[in-house]
């Protein structure tokens, strides 16, 4: 791996190294001393040309538990706002010493074009990209439901994939970065996915995309997933005609207190909720449902961390071979 | 201590506890090498829901020369702004590792929210909420004053309090948190407190506040105080028909040219000037009077940083005895 | 040296102690951890009143890579803006133990008030100063050229000068503080300088600065220059009625492919082409020539690090004398 871009072309063997290496990176969490020396002496730019607080703080944590030092860059009021172009930018920021950019950009494949357009060494990191891919999302996703497989089973996460696994993703899928990464990404390690969406708010061509697609939240969740994952909904688009009321979204798409405890109902004990925030309590998911036991919404923000720290860590140490885990890098 | 808070509740124990440690923080800060690793690997977020560039400044300076990490989450334009609630946002700093998280908000009682409501583990420091309290300020007032106290009465600082030291703070009471944090203190450590206002900027009910209380600046002068602070005017509240003009304002409340003199007129050499700041000179304060030998108005400000490095070691080092102090860490 | 103002009172010797501690500065950056512990326990602010990413960045990377602490502050929407001196702004970062302050400002002059006046200790750093000097801008210039001119003759960099080289500087020369940094720098060293620009973007009294004047690109690269310096062209002064039309200035004033081209034609194989960046491509410079084997833009980056490690490093480390170099420190 030279680059984390999207979890289409991420290959079985990549996403398991770095959802092994998060693993380690979550034990290292727990250590009184939580820095690890990898990555000292190496840069980090967070180059965001949208904002995206909760993103960049989880990358930056991540990187400074790594040693590295991170300089953040808000493109907001930047020369990048004076018609500077994306390639001066990333050259500018390679030639100030950057080892890792993690991009996030409001236009579908400017990572890839970063990436591949041989204007810069670094390694690159999608942070969401328009509505293209969110890469680690759908990787602290993945290493969450794995964590929930794994005990499920009784068995260790570490080496293990998804397979079997049934998920349900509802929402805005049309513009999800995050369900589309979450989709590649699910299935690559074999899980089974249903996307729920109103049907204005599914993406032409749905119908050839590798997994099950309906308009009715009920009928996915009476098909016993393992896991429901409630996408954002974003408030200024609510106000298109393509977009169901508020009121509606809710009441047939969302997940309320009535459908929280028709999981109850149906048995479902082991089903987990999940969101990849920030949430509107009330709208696309209740209050309660957030809250409840069920719910991995916390422990998703707290993967992210060893998820991103695992990726920089594979990127920076620049090691080819997805087999190399920080525990060999260590004898 | 598990979080500071404010300093109505602030035992007088902790509240010395946080004053000897601080002691002993300023003299790290003029050894060659500033840096303590007493923190190395925790992760102190600055969470601020108004703009303060000094308070989040220090609390950074302060968090670095303890070798912590800090992470600068300023909630304008973030998530927070698009809905989030606080309850949603501090747990997902906590859930990405957040030690301590430092707030400024704009509602009274957010911290205290934060703190209390079980929604995370992080220790909680108050930079400031509404009109409520500002903790560390009180604490960096009192230490400057403690510190000229002592240097009057030929002792040490350390251990010792505010026993009979009078002290007057000027200005807008009404909205001041400043003012409020200080009066709790000082009280708590001995100090016999005046409040001077204008009549239209008391809060009700201050004749019951552990206090006395003036309109009248120069007799409150006359009445030979040991320290007089002046609180910063807030220039958007003067066309408020409850506050006086700026030139009355400044003729009857001001720290002026003409009060500056007469405290020489009235003996009072030992007395000191105080300001939060930042300064409207020649509005609460005249130029002569904030640059002038009694002006303490910058060891505030370097005081700051050590009692912020004293409130974050002593918190962040999970001992709940305020008797433990920085040296016996180290024995 | 105390101070970094500016490059019309910078000394030879003190010109060539910056350039050859940079180049033992760019040494470290090509090792494998790129981190001099030199600055640990130091604290550096950016303080700045203007935007300008770039510069803050650069510095933020050369000061981290040196293991001083960092804190940016940018002055809008802080007290500053809420009326707070220049003095009591310097004053305050001062108290928080800033050891250097790094200073961007809109009014010409406001670094060297601030370094003269008496109000703080620490190093001022001027990162740009209105239409005054941006001398670090002259530094990395001034590195990136003697590396040229030194390979040109076959002789190592580190202590020799520009003596002798031909410098063509071209475009709004009026505005510019890097054309007059650029200036006075390379006359220290030995350089002659070419300013082109039209005639109403020439300032008063230009005719007794120490440089040649011409209103024509063609004549000055007619005259085989070995370096070719474009500045940025404001767009926000374009609208002016002294400025030339975009068409016109570019046409005549900037280094498009024709020009370029004719660099070959005139046999000038050894001509750099410069830029302080941002660039605006196809107004000042065709992406061509930015682009060319002759550019040294992204040289002038990375040499923009190396040259600000250097000040800070020469600054911070206290010794006056400027024969003192890095190396002489290790032994």
């Amino acid at each position: 791996m030279r680059h984390l871009l999207s979890t289409l072309d991420l290959s079985r063997a990549d996403a398991l190294a770095i959802l092994d290496t998060a693993e380690q990176m979550a034990a290292v969490g727990e250590r009184e001393v939580k820095k690890l020396p990898a990555l000292r002496g190496r840069t980090v730019v967070n180059l965001f040309f949208e904002d995206s607080t909760r993103t960049r703080i989880s990358f930056e944590a991540a990187a400074k538990r790594l040693s590295a030092d991170v300089i953040n860059f808000s493109a907001k009021g930047s020369s990048v706002s004076k018609g500077e172009s994306l390639k001066d930018t990333a050259q500018t920021l390679a030639a100030i010493g950057a080892d890792a950019v993690v991009i996030r950009h409001g236009s579908s494949g400017a990572p890839a074009r970063l990436a591949t357009s041989g204007w810069i060494d670094a390694a690159v990191l999608n942070a969401g990209d328009g509505t293209h891919e969110h890469p680690t999302q759908a990787l602290l996703d993945a290493f969450t439901m794995r964590r929930h497989w794994a005990r499920l089973h009784g068995t260790d996460s570490a080496g293990t994939d998804l397979a079997g696994m049934k998920v349900v993703i509802v929402g805005d899928v049309l513009h999800s970065r995050v369900a589309r990464s979450d989709l590649w990404l699910l299935r690559t390690l074999g899980a089974e996915v249903t996307l729920v969406a109103p049907p204005t708010l599914l993406p032409f061509g749905v119908e050839s995309w590798p997994c099950t697609v309906s308009y009715d939240l009920d009928e996915a969740l009476a098909a016993r997933p393992d896991a429901v994952m409630m996408l954002r909904v974003q408030g200024e688009r609510m106000h298109s005609a393509f977009f169901p009321s508020v009121r509606e979204y809710s009441r047939r798409w969302g997940l309320d207190d009535v459908r929280l405890d028709r999981l109850d109902t149906l048995g479902l004990e082991d089903t987990i909720i999940m969101h990849p925030g920030p949430m509107n309590r009330g709208l696309e998911i209740s209050a309660r449902a957030a809250d409840s036991p069920r719910s991995t919404i916390l422990d998703q923000v707290s993967n992210g961390v060893s998820v991103r720290m695992a990726a920089l860590y594979l990127l920076l140490s620049g090691e080819s071979s997805s087999e190399r885990t920080l525990q060999e890098q260590k004898r």
